[in-house]
C-alpha cells in the first residue's frame, strides 16, 4: 500500500500549534534564554559548578521571570501556567538551573505561598521572589521518602515561650537530599510531626531558619552534604538534622490550621489524612513541572540525535554506491520516530495539564470543586510517572543511537541522561505515582457504584464479563462483536477505542482480582500486594488514554482553526502531519500492549501482525519530516551546539525509498 | 498451587557453581583485590581521575596478573580463559580502571600478539605487559565506527626508505575515541588502508610511536582530547591525526599479510575482505570481555539494590502494623528478581563462551577450523550486545529501586550506570551486531541448503510452512500440535522448546521476507532495509535460545557433580534453587515476547494469561534467596561499601506471604 506523501508544513506554523496556550510566553522564553546562552563546564567540579548555578540564578531574577507566577498582591502577575511553562523550557538549556530555580521559586517559593498566609507573604514573598533569601523545601526525609504522611520530624509546641521546637529524633529522620541545603538555603520549609502536649495532629509545614546573611549555619542545625550525584552537581542538595531549634509560633504555615497563643489547635480540615493530602494537593506544580521538564529533555535529546541520522553514514549502499545516511535505516528509525511521535503526545498532553491547573490555582479564578482538584491530582501522578520514564527511555535510546558522540558530554546528551534519571523517583516514585492513581481510580469507581450511576458502570461491567469469558474459553474472537471495537486495524477510531478498552477492562481486572481483600478474613495488604502489577498496568492504561485524548484534541482544534480561517498560522499541511504523528503514537502504544490486545480477544493474531508494518511504513512515511518535527520544539540554537553536528550537511531525503517499504 | 518451599544451599556451594571453570582465577582476583581497594573520588576533575587510574595500573602490574593471559613464550601462562575472566571482575570495583587495562593489555596489547609476529613479540610485548609502554588501539575514526573496513586512514609504502607514511587525509579519518591516546600513550596499533602503488590491498594494523619518552608528542602526529565524557573519565580517550608520519617497514603486524623490502605484498588469506575479516576475528576477545564486565557490573548493581531493598521499609502493612521492607512488595520483586535470574543466565553462558575462546586461542590448543572460528565470533557478537543491555536496562531499574539513594555517588550506581553506558554501543555497536549475527545465521542456513542436508532444513521448512499458513488465516491452534510443544507451560521442557521454536521461526520468518531482495530487479537495499526488524528479532531469538542452553547445561553439570559425589562442594539444594532461577529468567522471556507467541498460535490466550501468575509466583519464591544469590556473586565487601546500606539490619522473610500470593 502507498499513501499519499505528506506535505510539509512550515515550521512556523507547526511551532504555532505545538507551542499552544502559552505560545507567548514560549516565545518570550526562547528570546530571554537565547540572550544569555548559559552552559556550564561539564568538567566543573561540584563546587564550581554549585557557583556557577548560583551566578545563573541571578540571570534569572533580571528576567522578571520568576515573579509571573506569584500572585499580583506581592508584585507578580498570576500567570501559574506561563510560569511552569517557561520553567520546564529551562531543560532545553542546563538542568542544574532548572532544578534549582524550581527548589527556590517552586517548591520553597510555592509552599509560602500556598500554605501560608498574609504574615508570611509580606515579609518573605519579595525576597524569594528576588533570590535573595534562598530556601528549602525540606520534607523528604532519609527513613521516609514516599511515605511522607509518616515522616519523624517534630515540632513541638512551647507555650511558655510561644515557640515551636523543632527535632530530628534519630538518623533516619533527618531531610535528606533537599536542595540549597548543603550551601546556599537560608530558611527552609520544614515538614514535621506537630506536637502540641499530647496532641499530634500529624505533618504540618513550618519556617526554620538555617543559616544568617553570612551564611553561618545557625545552631542546633546540623548540614551534612548529600555529595556528588549521578548529575544535576550544580545544586547542592543535604541533609538537615535539627536540635531543638526554636521558632516563633507565627513561623507555622497556617493557611489549613493554627495553633494559638494558648496551644489551641484549629484547622478548617477535621480529618487528619485528608489535611494532609489538601495540604499536599496544593502543591501540585511541583510534580508537573517536572512532567513538564523531562518533556523537554526529552525534545533535546530527540532533536541532536535526529539532527545526527541525518548527517551521519555509514556502510555503503550497493545500489547507489554511496554510503547511507543512519536515520535511513528503518531500525534506526523505528528507535527514534516513535519516540519523537509521543514526545508529540506528551507535549500536547502537558500542555492541557498546565491548563486545567492554571484554571484551579491562577488568582481569580472561581475555588475549585473537590472532584476537580482530586482529578488534576491524579493526571498529574499519572503524567509525570509516564512522561519521566519516557524521557530517561528516550535520553538513553538517543545517546546509543549516536554511538561514541553521544558519550562525550561536549554533545550534550550525556548531562541530559545523568541530570533526568532522578525524576523518576523525585517528587513522587513513578511506580508509587502509579499506585495511588490506581487507588484513586478504584475509589472514583466506587463511589460511581455508590451513586448507582448505570450510564458509568454497565459497559464497563459488561466488557469485564466478555473479557473473563474470553480468559476462562480462549474464544477470544467472540469479543470483537462488540460494537465500535470490529473495525479495521488501520482505522483510526478503531485505535482509539482499543485504547479506551484498555483502561476500561485493565481497571475491572485490577478490581475483580481485588475482591477478596474485601472479603473477611483475607489479609487485605497481601491481596493489594499479589495484585500490585495489576493496578500498575491499570493506571498505566488510564495515562495512555488520556495523552491520546489530548493529542487527538490538539488536532481536533488545529482544524477548527484552519476551517474558521483564524490567523493562527496554522494550514492544512500542519493536520496532515500531526495526524500521521499521531498515528504512529497510538500504534507504538498498541504495539507495546500487544500481548494484552492478544489475550483479551481484543486483536487477532492476523490483526496483530498487521501492526509491524504500519509502524514501519509510518516510520518511512514521517523520517522526511523528523528534522522539522524536532525544530517545531523551538529548542534555542545556542543549545544544540554540539560539535558531532558540525560534519557535512545532511543528505538530500530520496524520495522511492518510502514506496518499496511499504509496498513490502 | 503452593509448591514445597525451596531450601536455602550455603553460599559457599552456591558459590562454587556459580564461578564455574575459573572458579580458582576468581577467589585469587578477589583475595587481590580486597587487598587494595581502589576506590576512586567521584568529584575528581578528570585530570585527576586519569592520574589515579594509572596509579591503580601499575598496581595491576604488580599483581602479576596481566602477565597470565600471554603466551609462554614473553613470560606469560597462556591462561586466555581465565586472564578474561579476572579482567571482567575488575567492574566490581572501578571500571574506568577495567577499561584502561583492557586498553592496555586487551586491545593494544592483544593486537601486537595476535596480529604481529616474533620481531614485534620480542621487542614489545614484555615492556606491554609491564605498563613501561602504554599504547592505542586505533581503529575508530569519526567518520567511521561500525564500517571500519572503509575507514580512510591511509599507509603509504615508500620503498625508497623501506617506510610506511601514514596518513589522515580529512578530520572525518581521525582515530577518534581512542583509550591512552590523550594522556598516557606512547605507541598506537594504527589500522590504515595500506597503499603500496597502485595497489589497494585493504586495511592493515601497523605500530605507530606517538608520545617519546618524556611523554612530548612526535612530529606529525597531532592529539586532542575527547574531554569529558558520560563516565570512564579515568580514561584518556582522544583524538588521533597523523601527518607524513613514517615507520620502518618492519612495523607492520604482519601475522597475515606482509611487504617486502621492494614492496611485494603476500598474505595468507587472498580475498580482502576475508582476509581483514580473519585479523578481526582474532581479537574476539575485546568483545568478550565487554560482555563480561557488563555482566559483573549489572551483579554488583543487583547486589546494591537487593541488599537496600531488604533493609528500607516503606508504609505501614495493616495486618501486622509494622512498615514494609520494600523487597515484599511485589512489584519492587519484578523490577529486580527477573533481572537477577537474568544475571545468572547470563554468567553461565559467558562461562561458556570463555571456555569456547579459550580451547580456540589458548598457546597449546589445536588450531581451530573456520566453522569453530566464526561460531564463536557469532555468539560473542550476540552474547555481547544481549549482555550490554541487560546491564544497561538493569542498572537503570536498581537505581531507581533506591530511589534518591541510588542517586547519590556513594552508594556506587550512579558510576556503574553512566560508566558502562557506552557498552552497548562500543566493540561494536549492539544493532549492528545483531545484525551482522542475523546474516551470518542467514549465511549458515544458506550454506545448509546448498549441503542437501534435509535433516537441518526440514524441520524448520515444515514449521515456516505452518507458521505462515497460521499468519495467513489465524488458525493457530493447528499449530500446538507439533510435537514437543503442545504441553504444560509449567512444564520446563515445553518452556524450552518455546525458546527453540521461536529461534527457528524467526529465522524462517526473515528468510521468507528476504527473499524477494534474489529476484532480479528488486533493490536489494532496500529489501534488507525494511527487514532489519526482522533480522533483530531473529537475531535475539538465536542468543535467547543460547542463553537458555547455557543455564540448563550448568544445571546439568551440578547434578552430575552431585551424583558422582565429587568434592565440588555442591548439593542437591544449589541444584534445587537454580532450577527455580532458571525457570524465573525463561518465563521472562517468554513473557518478554508472548505477543509473538500469540500471533504465531505458539501460546493460547488461556496459557499466556498464567504466565503472568507464575513469574509472580516465582518471584515470591526467591524473595528469600534474593541476598544470598546476590552473596554468590563473591563480590568483594570494600567494594559494596554504601552508607545507604548502614541502616538498621533488615527484616527477617517472613513464610506465609509466599502461600498468599501463591493461592491467588
Amino acid at each position: 500500500m502507498t499513501r499519499t506523501p505528506v506535505p510539509a508544513p512550515s515550521v512556523d506554523a507547526l511551532r504555532h500549534v505545538v507551542d499552544g496556550r502559552w505560545a507567548n510566553v514560549r516565545d518570550e522564553t526562547r528570546e530571554e534564554m537565547g540572550r544569555h546562552g548559559l552552559s556550564a563546564d561539564p568538567d566543573f567540579t561540584s563546587e564550581q559548578y554549585r557557583a556557577w548555578v548560583l551566578e545563573a540564578l541571578k540571570v534569572l531574577v533580571a528576567s522578571g521571570r520568576p515573579h509571573t507566577g506569584f500572585d499580583p498582591s506581592v508584585g507578580g502577575k498570576g500567570d501559574v501556567g506561563g510560569v511552569v511553562t517557561s520553567f520546564a523550557m529551562l531543560a532545553y538549556g542546563d538542568l542544574s538551573l532548572l532544578v534549582k530555580a524550581g527548589v527556590q521559586w517552586g517548591l520553597f517559593g510555592g509552599a509560602v505561598q500556598v500554605l501560608g498566609t498574609a504574615r508570611h507573604h509580606d515579609r518573605y514573598l519579595r525576597s524569594i521572589i528576588d533570590g535573595e533569601l534562598l530556601g528549602c523545601f525540606a520534607m523528604t526525609e532519609t527513613g521516609h521518602g514516599s511515605d511522607v504522611q509518616h515522616l519523624h520530624t517534630t515540632a513541638t509546641y512551647d507555650r511558655a515561650t510561644e515557640e515551636f521546637v523543632i527535632d530530628t529524633p534519630h538518623p533516619g529522620a533527618r531531610k535528606d537530599y533537599i536542595g540549597n541545603a548543603a550551601r546556599d538555603g537560608r530558611m527552609a520549609v520544614v515538614f514535621a510531626q506537630l506536637v502540641i502536649g499530647d496532641q499530634k495532629p500529624g505533618v504540618h509545614a513550618f519556617l526554620v531558619p538555617l543559616r544568617d546573611e553570612n551564611g553561618t549555619v545557625l545552631p542546633g542545625v546540623e548540614v551534612t552534604d548529600d555529595g556528588r550525584k549521578a548529575g544535576l552537581n550544580g545544586v547542592d542538595n543535604g541533609r538537615l538534622a535539627f536540635s531543638g531549634v526554636r521558632i516563633p509560633r507565627e513561623n507555622l504555615l497556617n493557611h489549613f490550621a493554627d495553633v494559638a497563643a494558648d496551644g489551641t489547635y484549629s484547622s478548617s480540615i477535621e480529618n487528619e489524612t485528608a489535611r494532609f493530602f489538601t495540604m499536599l494537593g496544593t502543591l501540585v506544580r511541583g510534580r508537573i513541572s517536572v512532567a513538564g521538564g523531562a518533556g523537554a529533555a526529552a525534545q533535546k535529546a530527540l532533536t541532536l540525535a535526529i539532527r545526527y541520522g541525518e548527517q551521519r553514514r555509514q556502510f555503503t549502499n550497493p545500489s547507489t554506491g554511496e554510503e547511507t545516511a543512519v536515520l535511513d535505516y528503518l531500525v534506526h528509525q523505528r528507535k527514534l520516530l516513535p519516540a519523537l511521535a509521543t514526545s508529540y503526545a506528551l507535549q500536547f498532553t502537558q500542555d492541557d495539564l498546565v491548563a486545567r491547573m492554571h484554571e484551579i490555582q491562577a488568582p481569580g479564578k472561581p475555588k475549585a470543586g473537590a472532584r476537580e482538584q482530586r482529578q488534576l491530582e491524579q493526571s498529574a501522578a499519572g503524567i509525570k510517572a509516564i512522561a519521566t520514564w519516557h524521557a530517561t527511555a528516550t535520553i538513553q535510546t538517543c545517546r546509543e543511537a549516536c554511538g561514541g558522540a553521544g558519550y562525550l558530554e561536549e554533545n550534550l546528551l550525556p548531562a541530559l541522561k545523568a541530570d533526568t534519571d532522578v525524576f523518576t523517583t523525585f517528587e513522587g516514585d513513578n511506580t508509587v505515582l502509579l499506585q495511588l492513581l490506581a487507588k484513586e481510580l478504584l475509589s472514583d469507581y466506587g463511589r460511581t457504584i455508590k451513586k448507582g450511576n448505570p450510564l458509568g458502570i454497565a459497559p464497563l461491567l459488561g466488557r469485564q464479563l466478555a473479557s473473563v469469558g474470553a480468559e476462562r474459553t480462549g474464544l477470544a474472537s467472540l469479543l470483537r462483536r462488540i460494537p465500535g471495537v470490529a473495525l479495521d486495524l488501520g482505522d483510526r477510531k478503531r485505535r482509539t477505542a482499543l485504547l479506551r478498552t484498555r483502561r476500561e477492562d485493565t481497571l475491572a481486572t485490577a478490581i475483580r482480582h481485588l475482591a477478596p481483600a474485601m472479603r473477611k478474613g483475607n489479609d487485605e495488604f497481601a491481596v493489594f500486594n499479589a495484585s500490585q502489577d495489576l493496578l500498575l498496568t491499570a493506571a498505566r492504561a488510564h495515562v495512555d488514554a488520556l495523552v491520546e485524548e489530548s493529542f487527538r484534541n490538539a488536532i481536533v482544534r488545529t482544524t477548527e482553526s484552519s476551517e474558521r480561517g483564524t490567523s493562527m498560522g496554522t494550514d492544512a499541511s500542519v493536520k496532515g502531519l500531526l495526524e500521521r504523528v499521531y498515528d504512529l503514537h497510538v500504534l507504538s502504544v498498541i504495539d507495546r500492549e500487544r500481548a494484552w490486545y492478544l489475550e483479551t480477544g481484543r486483536l487477532t493474531a492476523a490483526e496483530s501482525q498487521t501492526i509491524r508494518p504500519l509502524v514501519n511504513e509510518l516510520c518511512v512515511e514521517l523520517r522526511p519530516h523528523a528534522r522539522l518535527l524536532t525544530d517545531a520544539f523551538g529548542i534555542p540554537e545556542g543549545w544544540l551546539s554540539a560539535p558531532m553536528l558540525d560534519g557535512p550537511a545532511p543528505l538530500p531525503v530520496e524520495a522511492g525509498v518510502a514506496d518499496v517499504v511499504a509496498a513490502g
